[in-house]
């Protein structure tokens, strides 16, 4: 048997339309921008990927693609190596931006991931199986998903109201997760924090859990509290959430919080990187951790931080952010494929309408997403569709994620709430 | 395309000449067991492992056999689960016994392994690529090994003497060395030890030294010897060795002798399991960790071992048993796909002159092993030589490893070396 090899890569940017989402940076702009990577075999097969798509990951994105024929998708260790010396020939670090939420050390893990995705689609598209299988097999045919609530205004300022409404009381808080759970079946619930003052939020949660008495919840406050404030909130919510997630900044802030309650602490934000995680255990700073494969460097590194996790005995959740159905299907293969999953995932995916990829795979019932068993991803690309986002892309002038600046176009006066309470 | 199972499964049990190599619990018995693990599909092809042969391992290869059929290769996940409920009907514990010299707490992961190499065998045989490629693609063309003396007898008693002769005195395992390095090419040697009193060992390696004053060399005597001794030996052979393997019995008594030297410690007895990581890590006992996949529970345990060590900063090795060579192809495409091993790996091969696997494939050329390049491992078995040493077996007397047993029956009096210096 001959072995294929990548003949052609795109790197393709899309934009899609965002309700404005309060966060502890800012709002969510009206459009979220994402890069859907084609990898096409001299055999014919194309394998996909998604990932962020600020302009300065782009560039990185194409610097990767131009490298990137001849190689064998199967040489997934060469392919981490032609991302390292292709980032070694660029001065300066620093990752897709995250809003300014996260502090990215090193780009490659973020330009490697969809790589390495494409590169599982194109193993599973030939070898006839299903990426969930290159992993180890799916231990579950449904990955449960947790539904993602946010504060956030009626409409982006200038624009009509969107259909979710305005979200910025504990009443308009539930009734946004009764929307979520009547319309996707979710089974447990989280609450994007950090917005204002820890008793409305905690008052949030607690209206919630009068509403679903029986739903895990969470609250993530994106580091907003001090370490103070978080046992404070620990203390009040103690029973009431599953976990808080990132309640202050920082390993040794949390290892503080964490060394005066019971309450789990979760994590996507001071452990990041597989150099996190050393420090962070000696210390037992967190007792959850999130993946995100686009963060931690693709499928197979993910599934290391699951054994990881595993073996040191933390609990493991998974990250998202504002994403299209390219990334959900390697969610839910990953998802499907880790049998130490111990908490729903989370998904910024019932805020979008828009997507690139063909309907039919991936829906949501009970709260769950089936595992497609199709070969690869088991998702294809609408043509029509990924032209159209990339039109809007090309005409909605966002270029990178930038939350806070977007904020203080509409409150000047606006700075983060890190550490604010 | 449909999706090939497993329908039959056939474990071989075979014995195969070993010379006296002496340890810390006794003598290597004039017969060495493997079983040979062998996966045949629906679609006409046959995957292959190799594992201990002990009687109460085989029982368990057999009990995994019987449940096996209907199997998808890909399913590994699902044969974890297979093989943890067929042990989970048996009573009591225990894997292979390694001649006393492991303690081994679940057989889970040891029976496990066979089939899970044997499953990759099929993985690669159905898609057309070697089992390096599934574990990420090889990094290194060839992969290194280091020659592995022993103190040994001129002849098992009752038998003729062997090729190597007597190697008792550090001009003995001088003359061994120079044997090694001739016929393999090795450009680094082991000398097991805890045989003889530390004086002597260190002699041994200061013997080597002179004789090969640029070889790296690493002494192993399973736990012979007291913290105190160790650190005498350690503070001896700083700058001489590249590591001391074992010096002391237990991840506590290891941690007590990484506190007095910078002479590296590694470990294939005190880490042997995901469970001994923790702590071996917390109390910084072991700065290498020597894999095993077939004590680790297969080579995508051992990759997330690999990425322990990683993450860690951790040095990583390879362990051996007497093995033929599915083993060794199964050790070279996980070495070959292990970016981070650090040093060259152990192995027992030279010490046989018979074996199952087709000649052609796997040759030492300057220490190394060309990394298998056709699909799957890359190696076929001679049915012929299969059934030799089948015969070999039943007819042998030997049924499990008892090194301790078959010494006190030349020396009556023996009692094994741990802690005795
Ligand atoms: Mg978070
Ligand atoms: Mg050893």
């Amino acid at each position: 048997m001959s072995r294929s090899r990548i003949s052609r890569v795109v790197v393709t940017p899309v934009a899609f339309g965002d309700p404005p989402l309060l966060n502890v940076v800012g709002v969510h702009q009206p459009y979220a921008l994402r890069a859907i990577v084609e990898l096409h075999t001299d055999s014919g097969l194309l394998g996909l990927g998604e990932t962020y798509a600020d302009e300065a990951h782009l560039a990185r994105l194409d610097a990767v693609a131009t490298a990137l024929p001849g190689h064998d998708p199967y040489d997934l260790h060469g392919l981490r190596r032609l991302v390292t010396d292709v980032r070694g020939r660029e001065v300066g670090g620093g990752g897709a931006s995250f809003g300014g939420m996260l502090d990215v050390d090193s780009a490659v893990d973020t330009v490697y991931s969809p790589f390495e995705v494409a590169s599982l689609d194109l193993q599973g598209r030939e070898a006839g199986v299903p990426v969930s299988d290159l992993l180890g097999g799916a231990v579950r045919e449904r990955v449960p998903f947790s539904g993602y609530l946010f504060y956030k205004w009626a409409g982006h300022p200038g624009h009509a109201d969107d259909a979710w409404g305005e979200a910025l009381t504990p009443e308009q808080v539930v009734a946004q997760a009764h929307r979520m759970v009547d319309g996707w079946g979710f089974g447990s619930l989280k609450l994007k924090g950090g917005v204002f003052p820890p008793e409305e939020e905690c008052a949030a949660i607690e209206a919630l859990r009068d509403a679903f008495p029986e739903m895990p919840l969470r609250l993530d406050p994106n580091g907003a509290w001090t370490v103070e404030t978080s046992l404070e909130v620990a203390s009040r919510l103690a029973g009431v959430v599953e976990y808080l997630e990132d309640p202050t900044p920082g390993i040794e802030g949390m290892a503080a919080v964490a060394a005066g309650t019971d309450v789990p602490l979760a994590t996507n934000m001071c452990v990041i990187a597989m150099e996190h995680l050393p420090p962070a255990i000696a210390q037992d700073a967190v007792q959850v951790v999130l993946s995100d494969h686009h963060l931690w460097g693709g499928l197979r590194k993910s599934a290391l931080l699951g054994g990881i996790t595993d073996v040191w005995g933390l609990g493991l959740s998974m990250h998202s952010n504002s994403h299209l159905g390219v990334s959900l299907a390697a969610m839910v293969h990953l998802a499907a494929a880790t049998p130490n999953l111990t908490y729903a995932c989370d998904t910024h995916y019932p805020w979008k309408t828009q997507d690139v990829v063909a309907d039919g795979v991936l829906s949501f019932s009970g709260g769950s997403v089936a595992v497609p068993t199709g070969p690869g991803l088991g998702v294809d690309l609408d043509r029509d569709a990924l032209g159209e986002l990339h039109e809007l892309y090309l005409s909605c002038g966002v270029r990178r994620r930038e939350d806070t600046v977007y904020m203080r176009s509409i409150e000047p006066g606006f700075t983060p709430n890190t550490s604010r309470w």
